[in-house]
C-alpha cells in the first residue's frame, strides 16, 4: 500500500465507514500551508483518469472548506489542463479579492508538482430580489415514468448516477449515423440518493454524455477542456430539492476543428432552474 | 497630467496617430517582470469604469502578446472582482501548463496592488475535423435592411459599436413593464469598422445590453461578475469575416436573488458561428 493510501485510509477511518461514495471522493485534508490534499476515487473513474464532475466538486469543496470563505457558490469555472493520474493531488483555493458580499477565488490542482487543473470561483451572500425562470423546464414525463436506461458503458462513474433518459442517450449502435441535433433530456440523481448540495450540483453539471456522440454515432477520443457552472439556487433551495431527481437538458452549438461546446440546464422536479452550465470539449475524428 | 498618462502618451506616440480606438485601448506595454501595463480608455467608458468587453480584450491581448504563447484562443473566462478605476493597471498572463498543442493560462489584472479581475484562458493549435453548426443563425433581415437604432444612452462605449437591433433593444420607456422573454437579436460591428480578430470578438461577446432591462423596464444597478467566451473560429475565419457585421443573439435563463445569467451566440453574415458566450450578472432591485 502506498504511503498516501495509508494516510488516506487513516484519515477516512475517522469518518463513518458508511460514508456515501461522493462524500468519500470529495473529502479533503487541510495541509499545513493552507492547501488541501485530495485523491482520485476509483468509484468515480472515467475511461482514463477521474470523471470531470468529481474533480469539479473536489475543487469547489476546497473553497467551501476554506476558513475565510464568504457566502455560497455563484460561479465555478474549471479548465482541465491535463488528465489527473490515479493518486493524490493538492488543491489550492486562494481568495484573490473579498468585497462586502462577494468573494473571488483562484483555484489550482497540482499533481507531482505540476499544474493539472486551473480555475476560478465566486461566492456571494445573496439577498431576495425579483426572480423568474425564463428558460422553463420542458414538459416531459416524470422520473418515475421512465426506467433507468443507461447503455452499458465501461466507466465506473456512470454507476454512481441514476440516469433516466427521455431523449438523447448514447447511440445503441455505433454505425456512424448523423443525427440532426444533439439535444438530450435526462432525469438524474446520485446513486445511492444523497441530499443535493453545491458540490453534488457541480458534479451533476458534468454528467451529460458527449454531444459529439449524440450527433454522430462514431467513437472517438474526447475530453472536456473547460466547464463553467452558474449556481442559481441557494442552500435552502438545494435542501428542498433533497434527494429528488434533476432534469438535465444539454445541447451542442458548434463543432469545429477539434472542439465543440455544450450548453445545459438543470431543474429540480418542482421546475426550479438550479444551475446553468456550459463546457468546451476537445475531440479527435 | 499624471505621470502614467505622460508615459502612456509617449508610448502611444510611437504608433500611428490614426490608431483605431480599439487598438489604442488594448495597447499594452511589457514590463520588466514580464507583466503588462495597460490603462482604461475614455472612449470605452461605461456608466462607472470601463466597458467589460474592452477589459476582456485587454486581458486576452496579454495572452496574445506573451512570448511563450502556443496557438490561438479557444476559451476565455474573466471574473470581474471589482470595478476598475480610470487609470493604469497591470495585467499578468501566466502559462500554467503547456502541452503539445494546448496551453492553459492564469490571468489577473491588478490596480493599486490589489486584484481587480481574475481569469483563465486556453489557447490551442487546431486541426481540421468534422465540423457543423448545430445552433444555426436565425433567419432575419440583413444588416443593410435595418438602421443603426441604439436608444440614446450616456455610455461612451456604445458609440464604438454600430448596433442594429432586430429585436430586444433597450426599453423605449422605463415604465416597469414585464416582457415575457429577454431575447435580443442585433447586427453589430466596431465603429469605425475594423477587421475582426480574437480581441475584438471577445469584446463583442459583451456588447449585449442587460437581459434584466429587456425583461422588465426598470433601471437598477447591474454589473457582469463573470463572462466566458468559447472561440469556435480560427484566424482565417476571422479574416474572412473582415469588417462585416456579426449577428448577436442573447437570452437570459434564470433571474434569482441578485444574479441572472445570459447565453449568447455570434454569427458572421455567412452564418458561421464564430463564438458562443455566457455570463453571470449581478443586479439590485
Amino acid at each position: 500500500m502506498l504511503a498516501w493510501a495509508k494516510g488516506r485510509q487513516a484519515f477516512l477511518s475517522a469518518f463513518d465507514l458508511n460514508l456515501h461514495p461522493f462524500d468519500e471522493a470529495i473529502a479533503l485534508e487541510r495541509l499545513a500551508d493552507g492547501n488541501f490534499q485530495g485523491h482520485t476515487s476509483a468509484r468515480y473513474a472515467n475511461m482514463v483518469g477521474p470523471f470531470g464532475g468529481i474533480v469539479a466538486a473536489q475543487m469547489l469543496q476546497a473553497v467551501l472548506l476554506h476558513p475565510a470563505r464568504l457566502g455560497d457558490p455563484t460561479v465555478l469555472t474549471i479548465n482541465f489542463a491535463t488528465g489527473l493520474q490515479d493518486g493524490p493531488f493538492e488543491v489550492s483555493a486562494r481568495p484573490a479579492r473579498t468585497n462586502r458580499s462577494t468573494q473571488h477565488w483562484q483555484l489550482e490542482i497540482k499533481q507531482n508538482g505540476e499544474s493539472a487543473l486551473i480555475g476560478t470561483a465566486m461566492t456571494a451572500v445573496r439577498r431576495p430580489t425579483w426572480s423568474d425562470t425564463e428558460h422553463r423546464m420542458p414538459s416531459t414525463i416524470g422520473p418515475q415514468e421512465v426506467a433507468r436506461n443507461v447503455p452499458s458503458v465501461p466507466m465506473e462513474w456512470v454507476k454512481r448516477y441514476d440516469m433516466r433518459f427521455i431523449k438523447g442517450a448514447l447511440p445503441a449502435v455505433w454505425d456512424g449515423r448523423l443525427e440532426p441535433d444533439s439535444l438530450s433530456q435526462q432525469w438524474m440523481r446520485d446513486d445511492p440518493p444523497r441530499p443535493l448540495d453545491f458540490c453534488a450540483l457541480a458534479a451533476l453539471a458534468d454528467v451529460f454524455f458527449i454531444r459529439l456522440f449524440s450527433r454522430r454515432a462514431t467513437r472517438s477520443p474526447v475530453g472536456t477542456v473547460s466547464m463553467t457552472v452558474y449556481f442559481h439556487a441557494d442552500a435552502a433551495q438545494l435542501a428542498l430539492t433533497g434527494t429528488g431527481f434533476l432534469l438535465g437538458q444539454a445541447v451542442g452549438q458548434q463543432f469545429r476543428d477539434g472542439y465543440f461546446d455544450q450548453s445545459a440546464q438543470l431543474w429540480n422536479e418542482a421546475g426550479d432552474l438550479l444551475a446553468t452550465t456550459s463546457q468546451l470539449v476537445y475531440f479527435r475524428d
